[in-house]
């Protein structure tokens, strides 16, 4: 049966849908020449009746019913953009076993259920799509299935959420504490009222899971990840950083050891004068070592509704033209089974310490002994700020690469030694 | 037919040839897992009988006749390594008429002869893909191509050659001359003993011609690129640039104005903190600005025969799966019949200029005068640097945007004006 058109449903008419929306609507005619096909928006799921959507499209598009959406007959390709777990998965579940193709930006349920969804895609013959879910309109997901398939992926170095990107921008160049960077930064629009997602790494880690299933043909949850918020890190951290070469960063890290890949989301130290520490503000970008095309970084905005739906579209597109074809194209799942979990506590980084301690001979010997009782060597030691009116001192100590678990040992008996008032901070290095 | 395997004819046993030779070999079972059926070397044309190939290859798996290659009966793929225009677009046009698909990494004949060679590739019913052609390893060409197909793209910023970026970074970082760091360059093997082809911009000119036609859908020739080299460039060049908070790269400009494309290679001032300044030594890195996806940078090394390989073979394993899948791809050819290329004359960019003058009063109104009579305003001037003895002073003058032909005539102007001993240096300012 010859196709004259390509029927799109789309659930959800936030900032990506609006956008999305939009771009199907200003675009129609080019789209129309690259998919061969008329790109037709069938029916649109919005329960916010009141929302504005664009005059383009007729008010019996839209609907507060997901079956409408989900069996319409007409639609081949739904676009699901409600975000959140539930109900996107059922939805998504759905319009795979009525045999729609599925393009998602939700980096939430493709982090939690990927594997089932795309498992669920092969047996019902479909397609299905997320490029939008990590970067935005940055092309990762296509690049690492597809161009860097000869590849193989040892490390992913990345800063995958904006505002977190930003606030810790301002705070280096500002010299600003967190909460008020934060408190401005959701003024501006930049976070989100409830910010905890963003500020405890969590979107971050979302996004590492959906990249290392890919990079490491695995089939990881975002509770594989080890996950880390920025909220700790004080106005002084980012002057002790720079004094040692260093720039503080959000960063989620995937590394391969043999069979064993360790992820983790936390803000760490990396040298200035690396590709990631110049990353300022909203932009996200994406370093990954390969065997051989060498260190790549993917860098551009991470968010925004026509960064997203430049990467919705392009998912469309590539299906449109399958099908215009007539080509069957379902997801690849080639797991390699061998592939497990490396514990957070079996990492090796140096470290960097924030100690608040009297002012006074021996406090040092004492530190020392504690961190050398766990292993760890101490690489430079600063002793700042003191307080002669308190008689207290700052000490900033970085370690040589350590074991976690020491590490985690030593906090626990610094944090019971006398002579230690406080552990203001730990931060770990992340050399690229 | 069920196809039982992918022949492969590999054309030269160079740099990127043995790496690609070297990854067939020693990556057979992934790649065969991948393409879903083995990718075996059929036939390889080597003129150099002498030279060195990996011991996978059999003995007689070579040859010195290139027919042996063409119309080898069980080649599916002919991958085109041979470099330079002749008779590399001879050997591709045969191999096309022959019904073979083609994969390359000649960005001189695809940036020459690249919308022939595809009109040629979809007459006869065959792929032709060459991802290797830019930006070696990184992934560029495909995600101009798929996952950028949504968006008008209006600007390409590009450092393209790694040689010529290797040795600005070395004269920026090291304050050296540029005759004496091409001679380490070409000692240490990052350039070549004829560097002409690097060093005067065609290399770039070549890339950016390439990128130009899939982002603009035209099909420029190299001769549409108005290119100048970097041999001009001193080391004092970079300190002034610095002082006005400047790098100084060689940079590959496209950028669209309506239906007009203006194509240029050649230094630029651009501002230190855009990502394109931090870009060092022999990395690659390609800023695209577009109407959804934002501001994107792809960044990575630009040579080598592994990096190159890495997109060699995601060309191979492309085709191979739609033959697998039995999918007829043949490149898309989308021209827009509108675009024309805006002469560098008619560009308006800032200007910096490096005179050498008399130091005596009314030099600088004189020099004014010219600059002003050609419609060219100052923004800011220093004099630099007087030389007591010859009485001589180096003026150094920043412009506000102005038009490349007056700029071209006060250029002309000031040569022959008495009171300017020497037009040292003029370089374009780039706002990224």
């Amino acid at each position: 049966m010859m196709k004259k058109e390509i029927g799109i449903g789309l659930l959800g008419l936030g900032t990506v849908g609006g956008g999305v929306a939009e771009v199907l609507a200003t675009k129609a005619g080019s789209l129309a020449e690259q998919a061969r096909l008329p790109l037709v928006l069938k029916k649109v799921l919005e329960r916010d009746v009141s929302k504005r959507y664009p005059a383009e499209l007729g008010p019996n598009l839209t609907t507060t019913n997901p079956e409408e959406v989900l069996s319409h007959p007409e639609v081949d390709i739904v676009i699901e953009l409600i975000g959140g777990e539930h109900p996107a998965t059922e939805y998504m579940k759905r319009a795979i076993a009525n045999g729609k193709h599925v393009v998602t930006a939700n980096k939430e349920v493709i982090a939690k259920h990927g594997y089932e969804l795309l498992s669920l895609a092969r047996k019902y013959n479909v397609d299905l799509r997320y490029e939008a879910s990590v970067g935005s309109g940055i092309p990762l997901i296509s690049p690492f299935q597809q161009d860097l398939a000869a590849n193989k992926i040892s490390a992913i170095r990345a800063i995958l959420n904006g505002t977190t990107n930003y606030i810790l921008t301002r705070m280096a160049k500002e010299g600003l504490e967190f909460a008020s960077t934060l408190k401005q930064a959701q003024e501006l629009g930049y976070a989100e009222a409830n910010p905890a997602n963003d500020i405890e790494g969590i979107d971050a880690a979302y996004k590492l899971v959906i990249l290392s299933n890919i990079a490491f043909r695995a089939k990881f949850v975002p509770q594989d990840v080890y996950c880390e918020g920025i909220a700790n890190i004080a106005a002084r951290d980012f002057l002790y950083a720079r004094e040692f070469g260093y720039a503080i960063k959000l960063l989620a890290i995937a590394k391969k050891d043999g069979d064993k890949v360790e992820m983790r989301v936390h803000p760490v130290f990396i040298p200035q004068d690396s590709q990631l520490a110049k990353v300022d503000g909203v932009y996200n970008a994406v370093e990954v070592e390969t065997d051989l095309a060498g260190k790549l970084v993917f860098y551009g905005e991470g968010a925004g509704g026509l960064r997203a739906s430049s990467a919705v579209i392009a998912d469309v597109l590539a299906i449109a033209r399958n099908i215009y074809r007539g080509v069957n194209n379902v997801p690849e799942l080639r797991l390699d089974r061998r592939i497990t979990v490396k514990p957070v506590s079996d990492v090796k980084t140096r470290y960097y310490l924030r100690l608040n301690a009297p002012d006074r001979p021996g406090v040092l010997a004492q530190i020392s002994k504690v961190l050398g009782d766990n292993s760890i060597s101490i690489s430079s030691v600063i002793q700042k700020e003191s307080d002669p009116a308190a008689q207290t001192a700052i000490i900033v100590i970085m370690t040589y690469p350590a074991e976690e678990k020491g590490m985690q040992k030593a906090l626990k008996q610094l944090k019971q030694l006398p002579v230690v008032n406080e552990v203001s901070n730990f931060i770990r290095v992340e050399e690229s």
